[in-house]
């Protein structure tokens, strides 16, 4: 299973750049809800180089269901090649030629890090759902063993969207002597009822596939269409009534071949914007494990950068980044005035806090879309 | 299974209420999308008595799930004995005093009227997904036929909330001269790209659970977690992000006894919004059938009020009644800005047209629930 996942991240990672993937593996990791997990793989890829000083380096993290291609050296200015790529380069916010930009996927993910589809030692078998509950900060403490491993001393910055955007918060709160700077986007302190709600509801989805097992599927025939349904509901959550409005509005599907989750009949018509999910759905299925998508959006819900702390304000109190959070006028999820408030709160504790908005109708995913006003913030 | 649905209402109606379910049957109707659906039989209640001229009835239509109770003489002032109970009696916003009250169930439910649980007479089986497309415009061409067999030659008001809403706005297009007044709550002339996906996610739920069986379940036995998944999703639109915080925020569930629709264990902690929305889920299983759910929520996704009109503008400008708008705030399913619109566009085109918002943090559910707003803004 593991060798498969490699292969698959080497396979893609073939048709997509030359850089190559690279992992590190430890040999176990105490986890924030107990437990010990181990061995423990990180795939991860660099741009740039590590100076002596061990200082100039830059973590990018993803989010959900991405993985460590960040920035592709071969097809640099287009963003279908790597999620963050318009940023990332010679030049640009995170300078490829000035800084060391690390970006590794995430523990629990199925990119080459281990997850709930890597094998179990104990067992000789994937981990399924015996994977142990993971949260945010465990995620981060992997990553500080692979930029340790990589001899960086200090990062001058971390930086991601989303559940990145919450990891690069925890970064600020778990190592404040170890980030100089931190950018949150489109991510807060802690997800709303909402957001969880939509998150539970996606899961339930792939739980209630039959083929999901338990979590003990056979790779390739997963509960595709529970997770397709899962992506589909993601997908609306990550746009916003405007930005959907404006592509999709009411318009037919012209071409209605796309099968449905649940290959069913269209009931009447069939709506561009129903068209349109089928295929990001099916697109998920063919990319991503379901039991790390169980465990990966459980760690965004339960998420509470306030953990372990007496009150939010100690655990901001922490902080000694610089910190800049980028809201999104449109994002539902991670509604904006909820990332200006946690910017406001760590200006009022003494810190070094900006806050800038996108400006932008497409909800949530506009981190990954306006490259404008996402560099014009970044270079702030 | 009529025989079983009739016993269902009856059994429903004798804890709710001694006020009688009545059923009217017609031979046929001619469908809007095609064909011919026959016999029909609608399940009403009514209220008050009708005068001699036949110009005192009040038709009120409910929302997606819901049914012809909407009224409960027995406990006048308990506002989870019927679904408009508060508005509805001697005095109040639909004054039974003075008005004929009737409530039916709509055409395609499972409350006593034909729906796909029905018999198909063709085959002496449920119709299941043999059952034809239906619309809003079917919906209210069937209520027609109802209210001229009770002997109503003018309507005094058509009123109701959501898809409910929609049947008003269809009422008052289709047959200007036999409404007085209409009352659209938090409806819109169409459905955004956002509300359709919402809807969709929740049917593709329901046919992709292996017990939906193509719509061929045996009634007791269908697609329970699919449903409740459906009803999971629906219950967050009918909310809002500000009143799922104000109610839920992330307070952890107490009891966790409650059955997720997967049947799955809990992943780390529960919240007590999914504990809720599991509660929820779990309820209308029990209460409503999912054919039905997959026909009406589709008729409200299909809705377009200017469907067989030039123009939206040719559409609205055939209504002669006063029309009340009721928007509110905090709806995201239909976003109060686009039920405005509506009511101004009423007026340009010449219409005795009102706007009233509910300020109210809960959502699209808000006029199930602030009864004062409601009663103040129905009394204008």
């Amino acid at each position: 299973m593991v060798a498969q996942l490699e292969q698959r991240v080497a396979a893609s990672n073939h048709l997509a750049s030359v850089n190559p993937v690279l992992t590190y593996t430890f040999a176990s990791l105490p986890l924030q809800r107990g437990g010990q997990l181990g061995p423990i793989t990180l795939a991860y890829e660099t741009w740039g180089t590590l100076n002596a000083e061990g200082n100039n380096a830059i973590l990018i993290t993803h989010a959900l269901t991405g993985n460590s291609h960040a920035h592709d050296v071969q097809h640099m200015d287009d963003p279908k090649r790597a999620w963050w790529n318009p940023l990332i380069g010679p030049g640009r916010p995170f300078d490829t030629s000035k800084y060391f930009v690390i970006c590794s996927n995430v523990l629990g993910s199925c990119y080459g890090s281990t997850g709930p589809s890597s094998i179990d030692p104990s067992s000789g078998r994937p981990y399924g759902m015996r994977f142990p509950v993971i949260t945010i900060r465990d995620m981060v403490r992997a990553q500080r063993l692979l930029i340790e491993h990589l001899g960086v001393r200090q990062l001058a910055m971390v930086a991601g969207g989303s559940i990145g955007g919450q990891q690069a918060l925890e970064w600020a709160v778990s190592y404040p002597t170890l980030v100089q700077k931190v950018i949150v986007v489109a991510a807060t302190a802690a997800l709303t009822a909402q957001a969880i709600a939509f998150s539970e509801i996606g899961r339930q989805a792939i739980m209630a596939d039959p083929l999901w097992q338990g979590g003990h599927y056979t790779p390739g025939q997963g509960p595709e269409a529970g997770l397709s349904i899962a992506r589909m509901l993601a997908m609306v959550t990550y746009q916003s009534e405007e930005g959907m409005e404006m592509r999709f509005a009411r318009r037919l599907a012209q071409n209605t071949t796309i099968p449905t989750p649940s290959r069913s009949d269209d009931l009447g018509e069939r709506f561009d914007v129903e068209n349109y999910l089928y295929y990001q759905g099916g697109s998920l299925v063919r990319r991503f494990d379901a039991n790390s998508y169980l465990y990966i959006s459980r760690a965004m819900d339960m998420y509470d950068v306030s953990e372990g702390y007496p009150t939010l304000e100690a655990a901001l109190r922490r902080v000694r980044s610089k910190t800049l959070f980028i809201g999104i006028r449109s994002d539902f999820l991670f509604p904006p005035a909820r990332v200006r408030w946690l910017a406001d709160q760590m200006k009022t504790l003494g810190g070094d806090s900006t806050y800038v908005e996108l400006d932008s109708p497409h909800g949530h995913d506009a981190f990954l879309k306006e490259w404008e006003q996402m560099t014009n913030a970044l270079i702030m």
